[in-house]
């Protein structure tokens, strides 16, 4: 593990948000916030814990509030959570988080089956988000857009790269902090993630935000690759893989955490995660969710005989 | 799958050798040649289908004679044989095997264990064999070599990367046609991937060979993105990632061959393959070795919607 407490490259814990409420069943709070304390205790700088939406939508997100208010006593934590609308970001920043994620849909199709808008109605509810936001006195949430299905659709398959890359600066002049690119669907290819960013960064300068890749056809890894090359230093990430990936049975959905850390200090860039530490957080999810499938390969393969962490100066 | 017959990257398909050779079970002779028939269909142009070695420590490999002159009737097929020694050599060339791969190991503990030589015996192996291959009238026999453990080894841990780079030099003077680098032990990661590959090409220019890299812990696609990077034009890889991996028991070992197709025509990258007709081989596995566990995210996600082979002329 690092010893400075700087890094290199944010990995951004998506398990508690994504993972969960891609599971049936529900954690209960309890297991949650222990899930969650044992995740930051191994390094993690920042973790998306919730999603502040109708609990009918998503009973497995109910408790929301309770995993903020939680999530704020552990020490140094950027404590995200997703909120579709204006609503769920007044309850979110009552609740006291720290940032909020709101996903947009760059798919026509998708946008109006997931949250029945389009998405030029989705950039104003961001627009809507941040003039609240603004209002807020004594502290600064920020607001991270994650434009999804970047990389094509399962509903229209192929998706304008123009349009994405047009949608995204809609959203920075909206007000968002930050725009992000995610592949939802596992359609990304490194060629397309390297290219993709690298307008985005032309685009959005300081405002183009993290990747959200996805391993449904197995090239997660690989375009975490090209995003580095690209100059992307926030990536999402879930523990396990939870939630796994309804189309491919043996595969997750979001990139393992275990196995994007493992690759990113292997590679000399420096997270801040003890990779052992957090791989003492996997049980944490089976106590919650007994019988889960879980994924990942260095959790089973185990560290390599002389891995060593990265540290400060070696080259990137 | 590419209407013209260039290919921008040779996929080395290793399953009826090293895929075959890690199971226990033996697929019989019919089966292999079936197997090898249908991989050699959708597109494949190089298939490494045995191994010239005593029967009584590799009984799955006792037919490798009968299997080569079965592939030799495969139209355009190049007919690959690993060979630990002259003797294989001898035998290999015999049957009319256009070409012979031999493995030298980077780690003096893996060398002993794995051949009982020290790795400068095994370079005076190399040096008989092209000796012997010279003397072979009539056709050319290409004898291409692969540094095992050049990321890393098992038993000794890191593995100097300046001994890597001069036992390559060492091999090519002994007469190698090219001279490659393996990732036996899953060890490596895709800064090392790029800086070796890097440093291969700049040491051994057109002599410089592919990458055989494994998926113990996940890195296996991540490495080929580096390696694309580095100049690398040529990969080993597995149907279905078969022989899986002792020290994963949910990782393939070799990466797997319809993934490394997938990800590669989604870049641009022309590989002759046609990836449905890839697919259509697998079961041809099972015939062989019912019940044997396969590998590998698109046969399950499937091709995406929209998704294109590369073409001539795309960028890569």
């Amino acid at each position: 593990m690092s010893s400075s407490s700087e890094i290199d490259v944010l990995v951004s814990e998506v398990g508690p948000r994504d993972g969960l409420q891609s599971v049936d069943r529900i954690m209960p709070t309890t297991a949650k916030n222990a899930w969650i304390a044992a995740l930051a205790a191994s390094g993690l700088r920042e973790i998306e814990v919730g999603s502040f939406v109708s609990p009918k939508r998503l009973p497995q997100m109910a408790d929301a509030a309770q995993v903020v208010a939680h999530a704020l006593t552990l020490d140094g934590l950027n404590v995200l959570a997703l909120v579709p609308n204006l609503r769920g970001a007044e309850a979110a920043i009552g609740a006291g988080t720290h940032a909020l994620t709101m996903p947009v849909s760059a798919s026509r199709l998708h946008s109006m089956a997931n949250i029945g808008k389009t998405p030029e109605e989705a950039i104003e509810e961001v627009a809507r988000v941040c003039a609240y936001r603004d209002t807020i006195e004594g502290r600064r949430v920020s607001v991270e857009v994650g434009l999804s299905t970047a990389f094509g659709c399962t509903m229209e398959g192929p998706v304008s790269e123009d349009w994405v890359l047009e949608m995204a600066v809609r959203c920075a002049e909206a007000g968002a902090d930050t725009v992000g690119l995610s592949d939802t669907t596992g359609y990304a290819n490194p060629e397309q993630v390297k290219r993709m960013f690298t307008r985005l960064h032309a685009e959005l300068g300081t405002k183009s935000g993290g990747a959200h890749l996805h391993n449904t056809r197995g090239q997660g890894l690989a375009n975490v690759v090209a995003a580095l090359e690209a100059g992307v230093t926030v990536f999402d990430s879930s523990q396990g893989g939870l939630g796994g990936c309804p189309y491919a049975p043996g595969a997750s959905g979001n990139i393992v955490t275990e196995d994007l850390v493992y690759m990113l200090e292997s590679m000399g860039l420096r997270t801040g995660v003890d990779i052992e530490r957090l791989m003492k957080a996997r049980p944490l999810i089976l106590k919650g969710l007994p019988g889960e499938a879980l994924y990942g390969s260095v959790p089973d393969a185990g560290l390599q005989k002389g891995f060593t962490y990265a540290t400060a100066g070696v080259p990137a």
